[in-house]
């Protein structure tokens, strides 16, 4: 099958022109070409870390360097120069800055819809989703998340639907399209208990053939023959930097890592290949949060199914990897000062998050009870002045709103308060326009050109697999 | 001569693995290393739009979108696949945040030294800049910038001090050094009424053989065959966007690119080739003063630098261009919000920088007159309470301070205001840690391999050229 028949869509002319005329430019996509020519990608891993701004894939790798002297695996492609890379425009229909919703769209349904939507077109047109376009192609396709496995991101590939909250909804849709292994947290879309209509959904997908697991060792126990739902959690998984820090939720809770791993492991041997999404979804909430332990520490989770991904394909030679990320969220950095490096190099100290700090706080709470929390997470000490400021917050004084903060609790008051001893600083506590990083490995990876815009990874994903987009 | 030579540089020894190893990973670099193969860069063409975030980059391509219905010339270069890319590493010797001195000491020297620092290492050692490296190798060279023509990062290719400051010094350097053209501002480091030790340095450039212009005519006129000396402005030159509304500063000032033009054309002729440094320096200034109009004004002027240089470029078939920044600088983007697309669109209406309002305000003016100087600026209307705000910082009760805010004005009270009207925000005032962007043009720019530290660009322009790395 020849790929020019793919360039149908007007977006993608310019890059079929440049496969078909190799000497136009100084075209460094040809030697990938060579490289992987005629090399079909019947494997998809499309990894996503929500809301990475670039200076969270900088800091993270700047962390890293300086704790361990070695920086991401991520960087680390670049450095031995295994990937193509791009920036990517992540608009939405309606705003320059996308919500997770429309940008899980632009890639899954190939056109841009309005922020809170899942594949429905401004008209009203639905766009079908492109992990059932694999799945109609014989392929077997999963995602797996930090974050509920019915949030935006992963149903951004699988499903239809006018708003992003009908969570309870996307799970029976997910149950009814026979995805082939999903995992992630959630369990208040699939519980009987919290589910509005009481359906019991976990006995449903068992119904249907589904293995479901609820902790890392059942995961780890089921069998890779049979369709896996696993959900660990309520709402999204606990902050990689929490889950450390407890012996309990590290023993029941699997990474992000071991979550790809079982997925690799349970489609691999499918002999039409296979799909998987992998979402960090809860460094996009850190951002939200301004709370950089959990920030740094949960893209190091994401780097670490970076590895995992790169080192199946390296073995298996027909992987396409995609590696980004969905928007820029909060455009955090590390402030220029006399005391940046040491500053810097604090954070190397914290073992838990700001919203483990800020939950662990009460309204009845002492000054030095503040301090004392505050310490143990953070490592340093920490003025009477500053606990009651943030104490203060736990009043009726003053309150603070934000996307994830259902509970109100003074995230930025804190983080303000935190960068003058990090010298790291934040925009703002929301999603921002800013292009974003993009890097393909293995076969396909060849038909990147280094601007795109979000809408054209769905059509470089289905020409990368040869399949052709007749649906 | 054999490329292979140059590689004695730790740092660079990967990056000669590569090409000696053309089969090691996917290596995108190689279709740039056929396409440009044997072919030596005669000419080198850096342009640094100096404290330049991916923010700044992203917004004004957005910018000019939204405006013209064309984006940059930098990101036109991604979209037509003409260039090989990056992400630097600025740290210098002694922080992961770099200051401008530094930073451009770690090209024009090949080693990081301390912030504050010319290209002297902190065990006191010189290093040669690339500048006069590439002046005893037969080439011209010279510098353009919006700042003065003494300030870091044209000096970091030029000269060797202990301080950035010592400007008056570095003048004299520049004429003990002939270059062949150097344009910016700075007439108070030549001026016998400003500099400390009363010398005429204009007197001196002449008596040299040099033609000194003062004004955009006087340099459209200067020859071509002798060289230049061209200073504009006692300090820096005027932001574009102030300059472009005032009829008398458009007639007299040249902008970036007519500067890049003249120097191009001044050496274009040299058979042994030349070497051009294009700064837009005062972007790093509006960053620092959270000046949006000027940022993203200023960086369009840069952007038509970029035009001017890969014009020049395409036709000659013999010149690298390099561009990039030298750092980050308070990583600005447009935040999530119902109307960020009108927001972000009433910048489009900005006729003046928030320097040119806020030295337009006096402390004696009125309520009314605040409101009418911010009014005509930024093209809407402010309320009462909004201009008292900004009115209090010139009594006594506030104070704001900042590197270039010499008159301690309210640049970033005016900045936060402003953001609740054009969805912009700022991490700080501050340069940032972050990795940055770089693009290559031409023979040479197969040497580039996806992540670099800022001293590989040093070898890089070397081996280019092939200049053999012995001075």
């Amino acid at each position: 099958m020849n790929r020019r028949k793919f360039f149908r869509n007007g977006s993608l002319f310019t890059l079929g022109a440049v496969v078909m005329n190799p000497f136009q430019g100084s075209a460094n996509i040809l030697d990938l070409q060579s490289v992987n020519k005629n090399k079909k990608a019947k494997n998809i891993i499309l990894l996503v870390s929500d809301g990475m701004s670039t200076g969270t894939l900088n800091m993270t790798d700047l962390f890293l360097n300086r704790k361990t002297g070695k920086g991401s695996n991520w960087i680390q492609l670049y450095k031995d120069n295994k990937v193509s890379r791009a920036l990517m425009d992540t608009a939405s229909a309606n705003s320059i800055v996308t919500d997770s919703s429309a940008a899980s769209s632009s890639w899954g349904g190939g056109f841009r819809v309005n922020n809170g939507v899942l594949n429905v077109s401004p008209d009203g047109k639905p766009n079908l989703p492109i992990w059932q376009k694999f799945k109609k192609a014989g392929k077997m396709a999963g995602c797996v998340t930090t974050v509920p496995i019915t949030h935006a991101t992963p149903a951004g590939f699988c499903v239809n639907s006018k708003s992003r909250n009908a969570q309870d909804d996307i799970a029976e849709q997910y149950l009814e399209l026979g995805f082939d292994i999903m995992m992630g947290g959630g369990a208040n879309y699939f519980s009987p208990k919290v589910r509005k209509d009481k359906k019991d959904m976990f006995a449903a997908f068992k119904a249907k053939g589904y293995q479901v697991v609820k902790t890392r060792s059942e995961m780890e126990a089921a069998s890779t023959t049979k369709p896996i739902l696993g959900v660990f959690a309520e709402d999204g998984l606990p902050y990689f930097v929490d889950r450390n820090s407890d012996e309990s939720l590290k023993n029941t809770v699997p990474s992000l890592g071991e979550m790809a791993q079982k997925a690799i492991d349970r489609m691999k041997h499918h002999k039409s290949g296979f799909v998987l999404q992998i979402e960090s979804g809860k460094v996009d909430w850190a951002a939200h949060g301004n709370d950089i332990a959990g920030l740094i520490n949960d893209q190091i989770e994401f780097d670490e199914a970076v590895k995992v991904a790169i080192d199946f394909a390296e073995k298996d030679k027909e992987t396409l990897v995609i590696i980004t990320t969905d928007h820029g969220n909060a455009n955090p950095g590390i402030i220029y000062g006399k005391y940046a490096n040491d500053n810097f190099d604090s954070i190397q100290k914290y073992t838990q998050t700001n919203e483990w700090i800020l939950n662990q706080i009460k309204p009845e709470s002492s000054i030095s009870q503040v301090k004392e929390i505050i310490e143990k997470a953070n490592g340093h000490s920490v003025s009477d002045a500053d606990a009651k400021i943030v104490l203060e917050y736990y009043g009726d004084l003053h309150k603070e709103d934000g996307l994830y903060n259902y509970k109100k609790l003074p995230y930025k008051a804190f983080a303000e308060m935190q960068g003058k001893i990090n010298s790291v600083g934040w925009i703002s506590m929301d999603h921002s326009a800013d292009y974003v990083e993009l890097a393909m490995f293995g076969p396909g990876s060849e038909l990147l050109k280094p601007f795109v815009k979000n809408t054209d990874l769905h059509y470089i994903m289905l020409q990368a697999a040869e399949i052709e987009n007749k649906f």
